[in-house]
């Protein structure tokens, strides 16, 4: 098989950058190596920045999200069981996020590749990214039984942190960085409408714990818990308890308790690798970074990722010079290690830890005053959670 | 002896104090354990909010720092040989700093306390605060070679970080914070105007430099170095030689040298005690907290609790009232833990260590680079560069 870009994986980056590039006249095939089932099914992210949502409106994706996606306008913190919200519009410049979720940005943009968009092939697993610096990259995968190769002009991994792609860049070119975390989320779905029109942050005594929605009648709930937590461990009555110790706060407010149907662990972690370039491989979201969940900013640095490189083909495309994809790694890093920052602080500021000292959590607890008390400091938080512009 | 306040220590704290209470007509007694000749020529801090350059107006201390201060509109951000300026009125409501040293400071205060101020005790070393709880405390101290009593109604501790006010809290009160750092800071005195208009803050790749001044021809300069370092180690040369490459910016720069005519040490720490008041007996300045000197918040922290405390007697003496008294702590804390917050900030932005990881440094040039690309985390800078309003 051959194609001017082979793409390896259909989450939302590789999904995206092909339905742009199909838009933009450059041919691409897409290789997953999960079923289309589970590709839908995986629970992720749910908040979308005004610019991504601009995006999969721009690209013929927004159709459902319009119609379904919930437009928050704000935050709120919880801290010393106080309450403090942060507003977005006001603070930075009109912009506000979505929560629309992850499988369904995935569903939407796989009923489109289906149907009008270029080959998207499940069950196909990439196994090498070979001769990234020829001028044509070869993908070998395996698909229908049988080992296969996609010939390319370019290759991009899109295929997440456990993918195959990173390993077409060097040990001797390729730098990483990474940040673990001594604590992971217990996530749960639950069938009851959320407690709250928008998302809390609150850092209880005991730890972090995050209100969320999938839907108006869906509550997805999160609660900060020990590295290694087993979710059998934790009955449905244990994580509401513990849910509403650390949303407790003064005056009127209870958490609404529903049938859990979903309960899972996510640890926590930061990573990035640069370059996300060598020779004609080009990576794209997790397969070059991970953020903590606690920003929002995972499936959005993926989305600006490959708007940006898409940007960069269809310019190639259009011209033929190289200039905007040799630019594409340090364009695409300076956003990364913005979110990786934002990502970090929002993350240190809200867990509490163990093995953190009396005047690290003072100091943390210092920063959520301040966030209550400052204009620039809330408005610095709602630049960086409703996205930094392209 | 007896007296309304008792003040142990004639820093900025206790003189400030003693002079504010003073012109409120509270009659105070000030015992310093050094001499006046150490008290004004310890080498401290040089830059002043606007709120201390009002309050030294105010009560009358600020004829020569008026005519001899340096006022200050920005600081200068240097990384990745880059050099970004903050501009404080633009973002801070008109707010400005004043370079003017700490020793000139405690020599006008001093010479106006001896003029027209109450009793200022040198070399009258305060051993210990008795009864902290009754309504006499009292200080025992030694003057003149001999020991003595100091009856009170109420007992300030302005002494320092290792005075014996603090003592006078009991243990099972007491809580602190403490953090200390990898780093410390040599710092030069150097007859040879200032190379530049404004204070340099920058992150080199070996570590952090910092460029300000004393007066219009002497400049004042500081390396981070690891702790234990003896300032008999670098030569003057090494010295220069390290700030040039600390410094280095492409484009047009250089330092200017000179003879440097003082040369020392400093270890870097963070440190809150609380409360900061038990029955009669009120801490303040670094008798309760510490800060590192890269946010230039200590002597601007010591004079706002002052401040604070002398409004608090002031009520107290005009109404009878106890309630400014009693809320002292809790409101000098809230800004404490601001500055402690800012100060940590500033520190780990800046400086590096041997022990930081790839990521975190990344993750504090990150810092910086928003810093250069964002109003409102400028504006925040900004904010509590300035001062936080009391």
């Amino acid at each position: 098989m051959r194609t001017t870009v082979g793409i390896i994986g259909a989450g939302p980056a590789g999904l995206l950058l092909a339905r742009l590039l199909h838009n933009a006249g450059i041919d691409c095939v897409v290789l997953e190596n999960r079923t289309r089932a589970y590709v839908e099914q995986r629970q992720r992210a749910g908040i979308l920045e005004q610019g991504t949502v601009d995006a999969l409106r721009a690209c013929g994706a927004g159709g459902r999200m319009d119609a379904e996606g919930l437009v928050h306008h704000g935050i709120e913190l919880r801290f010393d069981r106080r309450s403090h919200r942060i507003g977005f519009p006001e603070l930075a410049d009109g912009r506000s996020v979505t929560v629309y979720a992850q499988t369904e940005v995935v569903k939407d943009l796989v009923a489109l590749q289906l149907a009008e968009g270029p080959p998207l092939l499940f069950e196909a697993r990439a196994l090498a990214v070979e001769k990234p610096e020829s001028d044509h990259p070869v993908v070998r995968f395996t698909h229908e039984g049988r080992e296969q190769i996609l010939d390319c002009d370019y290759v991009v991994g899109c295929d997440g942190f456990h993918g195959i792609a990173r390993a077409a860049v060097p040990d001797d070119v390729r730098r990483t960085y990474e940040r673990t975390y001594p604590y992971s989320w217990l996530g749960i779905l639950a069938d009851v409408p959320p407690s709250c029109d928008e998302l809390i942050y609150a850092r209880g005594e005991d730890g972090f714990a995050l209100h969320s929605m999938r839907s108006p009648t869906v509550s997805r709930l999160y609660l900060q818990v020990p590295n290694g937590t087993d979710p059998a461990d934790w009955s449905d009555d244990r994580i509401w308890d513990e849910l509403d110790r650390r949303f407790a706060v003064d005056g009127d407010w209870s958490l609404a308790r529903g049938p859990v149907t979903s309960k899972s662990v996510t640890p926590m972690r930061s990573y990035v690798t640069e370059p996300m370039r060598y020779g004609r491989v080009f990576l794209a979201g997790d397969a070059a970074h991970i953020v903590p969940p606690t920003g929002a900013k995972g499936l959005n640095l993926a989305v600006s990722d490959v708007r940006i490189l898409a940007r960069a083909f269809e310019h190639h495309h259009r011209t033929g010079s190289d200039e905007l994809l040799d630019s594409y790694s340090d364009l695409c890093l300076r956003r990364v290690w913005q979110a990786t920052r934002f990502s970090y602080d929002m993350t240190t500021m809200l867990h509490s830890q163990p093995s953190e000292s009396a005047f690290d959590s003072r100091v943390h607890l210092a920063r959520l005053h301040r966030l209550a008390a400052s204009r620039p400091a809330a408005a610095e938080l709602a630049a960086n959670y409703t996205g930094l512009p392209l």
